[in-house]
């Protein structure tokens, strides 16, 4: 190693370590800065000299340190200058969010579209319209987006920025991070990890916590000392497929039962829909505890079976789209929202579906409790809106079969943040990047 | 902080760091130390003469450092002074390991006896008087313990050494450390998350891996990148409560259709037994795929029910030591040693016990694999002798499940170490505890 290549590792760890101490502390003299991090006075006030020129952190003004020390002027976190956007595509949304490097939300640009129907490309182009007004107006008011992180719903190659598998949207092996092509480095991450980050970050504050992030498919976030469990491979938290009843309803996964067949978004909406056959509309009772019988209720009607998932063409587009069309317009005006009418209306149909989901979600729980043990479990995407009639049969199958053997279980709380969670922790991960690595967008 | 206070903190963790390269890299000399550490050779040759002052490091031979360096001698760790205990108290067995700073086992001793039947001061007079046995020989091979780790199957109380609660021995708030008083400080810890370390350390050498410790109970150890996830309060890994069916059989823990109402040992051992009131011992089928009906099989009877848990004494006592002594007598020669006799003979019932309780293993590994993305999937306890009857069902059930949707399925593989997996990990723990921590062996 030369002594020049030497020394600009050592300069771009020490403004890291510089850097870091002021995000995490919010404000600090350069005389407190040495001390904490063991750098003489000359050298950190030349790493904060370089810090300021780079717009990452400013002066905040003068302050006594202590009783003894001479007044010193604190620099902080520039909130200012540098930004990050956070982009999600998800089945029924695509979202921007434009945060600073004080974690400050800038601008949140939320659209809903059915990209059930769409192609990749055409998904991709409108988000990039979305993204560039947004960009265009975070520069307007003088911030300069210096990356980007895409949350999608399925497992991603991190590397190459490919989305391995996006079932709900019929997706396979689309090279997003390349496609995209914005005007500054964009990668690409699975949605459930980024939500639970965006909880972590932007949310409830806890360093410990299980976030589920319930859309047609279920993806849940372990949080554990605030940071993120990936699992060996960086697929943990496949929460939808969580075994609910061994032999109960296929799922695309190739599994049965999987909680994804009776708490996930088209699982709910079918079961609250009414039942044609009969003159009132309502379902014949089952038997089942719950009203409905999970070993024979179906998959949602838009969902694709497992043959046609393996049909979809390498480059992404789906051959089935007509008959995808066809099942968005069926179940148009039956998302979310209809439900929400139907259970402030007092439907039986819709109250007994949320029964039934919260029942399933519960027992999928009692299982991720058992095996991961979280501090809390937050529930977002559609449950958080959900959550006053979902929330309480959750607790309430999770209190009677852990109760017994745990002092504490878990508390089921509401994430506040709905569908920008995921594209809040797209920006804070960038966020965090440039604070880990601050030298990448410093002049050598 | 005093300047001494500084110094001997600074001493300390020179001391860890130096130890710590020695320890993974085998044998290093005084030069090479210096180069990694970046301490400077007359420091780490002071460094290096306290550690084998301690005993903690040897010389072990003359090397040439390089083409041009002069020869140098190389220290590594000292297998033939410092040395450190793993026991474990379980159902069927007790197990003492001693374990050499090197990573050598020195001494296995393990006992089979039924502690189901027993006042846990009785099993721990037993245990100690196997220690002493164990470290009288150590002593006289010329090793010096300097500490312990007791492994048991229940979850504990770190700081206190109590054990909350293990069901299956049947004690609630045994405080083991205390009671166990040996010459040398034992820590306390679940019997789970000490075979998964042992098989990190003595076994197959995967640094990524779920471990499954089947005995009455089934707990699982996750290791992730070389480490135990232990989860918010150190209660991860209770796999032998995630639920394979919601509505089956009651758990002593409050749940219903736990894995280990499927494939704890007493339900193992349920299942293979002859039933009497068939006049051929065969049972009537079910109609279950796999010949039993998991709705209607019932809990081993050697189970207490959770309101005899819960009528436990607080001092650890059990107010049904007669009927447990019963029970006992009643499996006595039905242990696992018997359904492998049955196994080997080919036994019907004993064969469709083992495809149930693998098939049960596979749909809460499911959940599992879905859950903490382990790489690969390490059958210990129990299951290790029974792996040539569940290995491939267990394999098979993962694989039709999750094949679908993964395109690398955990591979299922077996465990050598059988039943001293906690125990070796126990040691181990100790091992690592000096390694990390030297000075506090050393004289100030």
């Amino acid at each position: 190693m030369t002594q020049a290549v030497r020394h600009d590792a050592m300069r771009a760890r020490n403004l890291a370590l510089v850097l870091g101490e002021v995000s995490a502390r919010r404000s600090l003299t350069r005389a407190a800065l040495a001390e904490i991090t063991g750098l003489t006075k000359t050298t950190v006030s030349k790493l904060v000299a370089d810090l300021i020129e780079a717009g990452l952190v400013v002066e905040a003004g003068t302050v006594r340190d202590g009783e003894r020390g001479r007044p010193g002027v604190e620099v902080r976190v520039s909130g200012s200058q540098v930004a990050a956007v956070g982009l999600e595509i998800n089945v029924d949304y695509l979202s921007v969010q434009v945060v600073d490097l004080a974690r400050t939300v800038r601008l949140r640009r939320t659209q809903a579209v059915d990209n059930r129907s769409a192609q990749p490309v055409d998904v991709i182009a409108r988000l990039r319209d979305l993204t560039a007004q947004a960009v265009d107006e975070a520069v307007d008011s003088g911030l300069r987006v210096v990356g980007g992180v895409l949350a999608v719903p399925g497992p991603v190659d991190l590397a190459s920025g490919t989305v391995h598998n996006a079932p709900n949207l019929g997706w396979r092996g689309v090279p997003l991070s390349s496609l995209l092509r914005l005007p500054f480095p964009v990668r690409v991450e699975n949605e459930a990890n980024l939500a639970a980050l965006g909880e972590l970050w932007f949310g409830s504050g806890l360093p410990d916590f299980l976030h589920v992030s319930g859309e047609i498919g279920i993806g849940a976030g372990l949080v554990v000392r605030g940071r993120l469990f990936r699992g060996a491979h960086g697929f943990a938290g496949e929460l939808g497929h969580v075994v609910v009843a061994p032999d109960g309803p296929p799922c695309r996964c190739g599994g049965r039962g999987c909680l994804e067949q009776y708490a996930g978004q088209d699982a709910l909406l079918n079961a609250a829909r009414p039942d044609p056959s009969q003159p009132d509309g309502a379902h014949p009772d089952t038997g089942h505890p719950n009203g409905v019988d999970p070993g024979t209720a179906q998959p949602g009607a838009a969902h694709l079976d497992a043959t046609q998932l393996h049909a979809a063409r390498p480059d992404g587009a789906d051959p089935n789209t007509a008959r995808r069309a066809q099942a968005a317009r069926e179940s148009a005006g039956r998302g979310i929202p209809w439900v929400l009418s139907r259970l402030e209306a007092g439907d039986e149909r819709a109250l007994a579906a949320c029964e039934r989901a919260g029942w399933a979600l519960g027992v999928a729980l009692c299982s991720a409790v058992n095996l991961v043990d979280p501090d809390a479990i937050v529930l977002g995407g559609i449950y958080a809106p959900l959550f006053p009639w979902i929330g309480e049969v959750v607790a309430t199958t999770l209190t009677a079969r852990l109760g017994q053997m745990r002092d504490i279980v878990p508390p089921v709380v509401v994430s506040r943040l709905g569908t920008e969670a995921a594209a809040l922790g797209a920006a804070g991960q960038v966020i965090e990047q440039v604070i880990a690595d601050p030298a990448a967008l410093l002049h050598p």
